[in-house]
């Protein structure tokens, strides 16, 4: 191994160890010296990084949770890399980011599912998980605010209430998907179906 | 302890010691021995009536699906004794005895959280938590039918997607009671102005 590696990009390569292992063993059942050897070090050399297994998990998903808002934002960046794009195509793109359509969003959707259960009883990775829905929110309804202004969406529409609907609707797909009641892209579909309705202009 | 105890109600004591337990430690941390203490019996005894951890797992998810249903079927019973209920008030009960408006319900959300990060890991538990999706989805896409025939929903809706929408978002506003987000109040209303714009006739 390298001896220069940056600080912080060895803290990640930890959190993707722990992603790996936990995705497939849950997060609960993984040990630090489980993670170290995933991450080809030894256990000792893991601490230099993280103090214990709770401040690697709270790094772990705050670092998945960058990953995946960086995802979409590079999809919007390539998908319209000259004119700036609609509310409704800025919707699509988060929508294909955050479902589990392609194998890193996959993981993160994985990763994201086996900390659900652990955070609902950890009040520092509840912190944590919760940060990510109000800003999400916003993003969301700010895109409904313009489809009203553009005629694009029913000015009756609450774009508060419809952006949080939404969030939920895609965290509930994806629940599916994980468990194979669905595929990603029946759920693409749904959501997509979804969409079409509240950028009909009808009510 | 009474000697003479029903067999199958013993085995749903046992579930339900695990579900306290796993409730509050998590569903992978938790041993038989821990579980048979919470149901005031021995190890011993615990493995009379199961032959270990997953075939008591199995059986206390299918239980807790039980449960959920018959709470929304007595919730039905009980609002309309007398005159049968129209589809929208099928619907609100359904809703509201979904989501953890009580400590009940409260309970049951939590230990299908938890059961859900180990279903995606072990296909027996999946194919138990899958199984109550396809009959909710059915009934509630029956009662959007319905609702289409009686002029309240319009016509151009689909039915099952609708009905798999409608699933997804309560599962997702779920999580985020149990993520404290929001309140279970505040998930009934947004859940109530979903169903409002449903069955406003309008698109």
């Amino acid at each position: 191994m390298p001896k220069r590696v940056d600080h912080e990009e060895r803290r990640r390569q930890i959190a993707e160890a722990l992603w790996r292992v936990a995705s497939t063993r849950g997060i609960d059942k993984v040990g630090l010296r489980e993670i170290a050897a995933e991450a080809g070090m030894s256990l000792g050399q893991l601490q230099h990084y993280f103090s214990g297994k709770d401040a690697l998990l709270v790094f772990a998903l705050e670092h998945i949770g960058q990953l995946a808002s960086r995802r979409i934002q590079d999809r919007i960046a390539q998908a319209y890399p000259d004119t700036p794009p609609t509310p409704r195509q800025v919707l699509d793109q988060c929508v294909r980011g955050m479902l589990p359509l392609d194998e890193k969003s996959r993981t993160g959707v994985m990763v994201q599912a086996a900390y659900f259960t652990r955070a609902i009883r950890d009040a520092r990775l509840r912190a944590v998980a919760q940060q990510g829905i109000p800003s999400l929110r916003e993003l969301f309804a700010t895109m409904l605010r313009q489809g009203i202004a553009r005629g694009e969406v029913d000015a009756t529409r609450d774009p508060d209430a419809e952006a949080m609907l939404l969030i939920a609707m895609i965290d509930g797909l994806n629940s599916y998907v994980l468990l194979e009641v669905q595929t990603a892209e029946q759920a693409l579909a749904l959501a997509d179906h979804h969409l079409d309705r509240l950028f009909s202009g009808r009510g």
